[in-house]
């Protein structure tokens, strides 16, 4: 009998449900007798022992599904060495529960976060694989995660619904993408969607370089400008901020701006005498199903892991390079974020087409 | 020669060009000789006569296309008395240009406002048809006005977004839909989408209702629950003050809470507990390319249209009625809003399958 | 205990999920005790005792999904009162089922010949409420039935992606589109999806007006024609024969022309010396999620269904008139269709925007 | 003054006009003169001096349009070297016109064997620039050509709604997927959609383990199947016959068998006694607006063709390794198909979840 356990972690995304079907359907059609467990709400699960077992049919119809049929929680990686609020160690209490249940391996669905804690784990003594899981795109050691670019399409669709209004309007739109603290997002749905101007936490901003870009715009007879602007985006002066004085500027205007893109909006419609708009569609870029590329590239991750635990081959994350999905080692991701190069040709191809990132 | 004008006025929706390309498509194909001005910009256009004389290919193509072409802009009918900034008469520059083109008929696509403009212009003798626009399904008269299921979908899909998130983790979720005053799209939207709570401005509500309803749904052991609240929205309290008062309250709140929706949920997490997410699809509502619904209703409101004017029926404003596409007298929709009944079918429908209004 | 028995019948289509959702959810809410029992694959399982009971969680998550979580078949009411392949009366049958589970009710999900045998069983005594699905639209006394807007949107995106490959290519391209033997859903979409071409069945075709309308565009300098050719679709002549000649002639050509649209496009090539491309979307019209539209009018459906179980009305079809659901009597819609007026308002708008019907 | 031609050649599909506003954006945003000529409907345009001089603004509002503002034409690279019906020489033809119109370089969308013509022309002197374009994704050299990805999305959509009558009905259905020779489309397009068999070229398949699949599923007591089959897929036994026969033998069956997928379908009717169900999406799939992921690869591809440009590094294919946009010599990819490796890890991982190729 071969028993694994599996758990999503972080922030949901889309095609969660796609790549724990991949595995487990490899599983089951291998000459082994399988038996999964599902860990409720991520890591909290293997903490406190709360699990299901799970059937095979629970893993029919949901390649199309969003969300997580596990539910998910986000459990800090700097918190995991501390005890939780009864004085219980965490670490050791997945260990404990893993044991318990007399597990062969852990499957992890998670982001940078938690596959710090899956390769914790995996030097623990666990037999961990990771799967990844993420929005963002910012695991680094994967050309792609799952998740992304249907992310791409919903942040996509919001410019293209703004675009028609922008036109009709004459107006300047901001459009505030996710990302976290890369700017993938922003920049794969700027370029999708036609976005004039794309800010991005990589490329720090010079808000008079926007105005400006703004102002070109208009002496070319353009009626209006769309600015694709991450959640993570940062002005140059800000960007020289140490942490703590950027969280104290922050917080002093917390009120007044609720996301970086209405201070912006604010500057600039000061700036050019323009009226913003700002659109944040928020956590619907996270929500709803799959796409067709997520639901492929979810059910080949799946399986790939899946192969990884029918030959024993722990402690590997699964990644997409070019078109082969392989693994690396998750101690070789762990800890580093994939970052877009401000010197890299896809941002040289937005240059080259004529997007401003802002800065010059 | 017959000579018609043309012109879309107020917030921007889908099938503003579908509708148009069904009025010029059919003066077209008619045995007259026509000629289509379109006015830039709303009523602003036909003011300051500015406009562009359209050839049949500028309506080619552009059943698909979101916004208009001819841009739009606000014109409150309020301040259409007022003289502009230059101490210039708006009516009577109206129609200056008007006599001066040597049209034959206006053609106005708009919503409410709009078409209370359309009827001022109509009694000062000019030949105006009415097109009936608009987002938010307001306007007296008419079953539906095109736009709306096309922003229905997009709510819709807001909130089926946020529904996968919302159970993968546990929470409450506001999704804030537009609707301006009346509660149309955020009843559509809630029904389609699955929402538990569905606030609109025609039945106010009680903040203790609305958590007892989330207390009672955890009761059940459900996970999360999802509220659909238009923009509209309006505690019992709130409804009870005068406009002045609620202006002066609103203005107060309007740093921390920018929206409705901030409001109910800053409240709603100190009743309740729990973590309250807002989402604003904002703008993305009104924008992107219409549904195969609002194509096929613009295409027969414009053929309509068109046909009034082929028979000189004027002073009119299409509307549907059941399946069928009829016209009233634009003086008999003027001025009135239409509001969803809260003892109508179409709510105790919504009440039969449990979906709470928060008001008892 | 309120029992209730439920069954989908007929084709499937988009909704029939979300309509069962919004009478199970409703009686679920009401103050009744309610146990409900799902008939398998339409009324066979009525016949054969195949179902289960419901619990509340399987009506949970289906808003929106495709199909029928019951499974569907089709039994034609013309051979409802012949004995089954082994005797078995299955009026009798369904009738002794009914008994034997003491249902209070049996709610019919159907289309046409479906409610047929609704009313039947409701002639033979039992406690029957109808529901109108069917993507045809073709339901005597009903505005709408639920599935017939999906299937519009589905049949107009695959005009929509036909009309960028006809442009590019200049070429005579025929979209078949489903309806069985009335012109609804063609008409729809093909006002939505801007056909230059509509055939339907109320409306008998001559091809040398289909190419006469052909050449016409060319001659205005078009590059493409676009033609929504219903299934159902009828030539004149073919229109002029006896049911058994149509028949003997349909078949003696089964081989070369699989549908309607092979037959006019080879002809159509021979007349205009044109290269005509056939695409059917066949099955794809009745599958996939329920739009919006069609998720909100199941849930409003469901739910005066439940109500009027709840009031003990029964031997009622629930309808939509205008914007209200209501219901009639099953036995005034029984045995009746609903076809496209060629008289209409409707016929009248697609022919003002110089869509050719072929027949004049 | 930089003189470019542009030309998009073969099949359409979308993201053509992306293409071309990606590389016409970034060269009218260089420092020099640009003045852009579109060759219409493919060679054709060039060997017959059909062309128009764009501007500016014809690029703009056209990256989410499908099909190409410019048409296309098929002209089979055999056919290059033969002269045309009035005895003019093809390729010189072309190359008159290159020269007349002074271009500095010619810019190729096109395919497999509209990049054989590319390079054929840049054999004879031209300077040319190809860009992959394709939904069969069979170009060699690329990792992925525009136009895949949207197609993906279309046969996807096709295959899910499928899906949904499967399950309701209790079928076996066949889903037949373009893709020419080349089985991406199909392998892509069934992994997402969830198919249980699929068959490509590259894995010629064996009817009779069609059919064990097919019970295999029946036994596990699943109730339906769902056949992805790329219109190239073959039997082993016409694998293993010469082209001549194979044409024979097909040109025997064209009547009965319209395509691949209903001689499949009849076979296995007969072998399983199940109803089968052929669906042919057809030339949707190329059809249509592009999705976001082809919209920033086309926009990137684009930009990388005007640098090479503004560069005059001719001769060359735009191409996408990994996330990197690339070019290699057309003259590397001229007569070369990118076929699915059988024993490729996707081919793998499709296998362990469970696919069947019909091989074994």
């Amino acid at each position: 009998m071969l028993r694994v356990g599996m758990l999503t972690s972080g922030g949901d995304c889309q095609a969660l449900n796609a790549t724990m079907r991949g595995v487990a359907k490899s599983l089951y059609k291998s000459d082994k007798e399988v038996e999964i467990t599902g860990f409720l709400n991520g890591y909290r699960g293997l903490m406190y022992e709360e699990y299901r077992v799970m059937k095979p049919s629970d893993f029919s119809g949901i390649l199309t599904t969003g969300g997580t049929m596990l539910g998910t929680s986000r459990q800090p990686f700097k918190l995991m060495r501390d005890p939780d609020e009864n004085g219980m160690d965490k670490v050791e209490a997945m260990k404990s529960t893993y044991k318990k249940l007399k597990l062969d391996c852990l499957v992890v669905l998670g982001g940078n976060g938690s596959q710090k804690t899956a390769n914790l784990l995996s030097e623990e003594g666990l037999n961990v694989i990771g799967l990844p899981k993420t929005i963002d795109n910012d695991l680094y050691g994967t050309d792609m995660t799952f998740g992304f670019q249907s992310a791409v399409d919903i942040a996509t669709n919001a410019i293209d619904c703004i675009h028609t209004t922008a036109a009709s309007h004459s107006r300047v739109f901001i459009v505030e993408v996710m990302g976290h603290k890369v700017g993938w997002l922003t920049l794969y749905a700027g370029l999708a969607g036609g976005a004039d101007i794309i800010l991005i936490p990589e490329i720090p901003f010079d808000i008079k370089k926007i105005a400006d870009a703004i102002k070109l715009r208009e002496a070319e007879g353009k009626r209006f400008t769309i600015l694709a602007v991450a959640e993570g985006a940062i002005s140059k002066e800000d960007a020289a901020l140490s942490k703590k004085e950027l969280k104290k500027k922050r917080l002093k205007n917390a009120d007044r701006y609720p996301s970086i893109s209405y201070e912006i909006g604010d500057i600039l419609s000061q700036e050019t005498g323009v009226e913003v708009r700002v659109t944040v569609p928020g956590h619907t870029q996270r929500g709803g199903a799959p796409n067709p590329y997520d639901r492929a590239l979810a059910t080949r991750l799946g399986a790939h892991g899946a192969e990884l635990i029918l030959n024993k081959q722990y402690g590997r994350l699964v990644v997409l390079k070019g078109t082969e999905v392989t693994d690396i080692s998750l101690s070789e991701s762990a800890g580093k974020l994939k970052y877009v190069d401000p010197e890299s040709s896809l941002v040289n191809e937005a240059r080259l087409v004529g997007i401003s990132f802002g800065d010059k």
